[in-house]
């Protein structure tokens, strides 16, 4: 199994961030070829009390590289990344990983 | 459902890291009282080619913030982040994330 982390800053708004996020950004994820699993989770807080730099973490979750490779090579994955920049133009960070565990 | 989401940094040895985090690390992870799931994933590209820094994510799951830092604060689980420094000198980053979607 592999997962496209998107890992987002901080935005400068953060309810307009949630409210696009929620209702056009979703809807496309789940339109990408693939997908077996999508999962949000905001940062609330971290161990020690130190500010976190990151906002809100995504992850995709599909079968196998190529699967993810052809998801995100897709028109709906690339029109899903294209929109990244509509409500985070600060950009994010993104990994592709290989669940090991 | 809360996550506490480890982000670790490239270390010095890969093979060295992976060793001890499967056999010494794992094994206290899973003694922590109120974990729910566990996954581990080695970040093994970026969709734009450029290089991560981060090397592997580690998420540990709980029902709710109150049996995540229950867990946490632990015997158990003051072991496990004690035991970080052994295997990651250069530190990893922590947050505690609230799964929202």
């Amino acid at each position: 199994m592999m997962k496209l982390t998107v890992l987002y800053l901080h935005p400068s708004d953060a309810a307009t961030f949630d409210d696009y996020y929620t209702s056009i950004h979703t809807p496309l994820v789940h339109k990408i070829p693939g997908l077996l699993r999508f999962e949000v989770a905001h940062v609330v807080a971290t161990p020690d009390g130190s500010p976190s730099p990151h906002f809100m973490i995504a992850e995709l979750y599909f079968e196998t590289l190529e699967s993810l490779q052809a998801g995100m090579g897709s028109p709906e994955g690339q029109t899903t990344a294209a929109d990244v920049q509509n409500f985070a133009p600060q950009g994010a960070s993104m990994m592709i990983c290989d669940i090991t565990a």
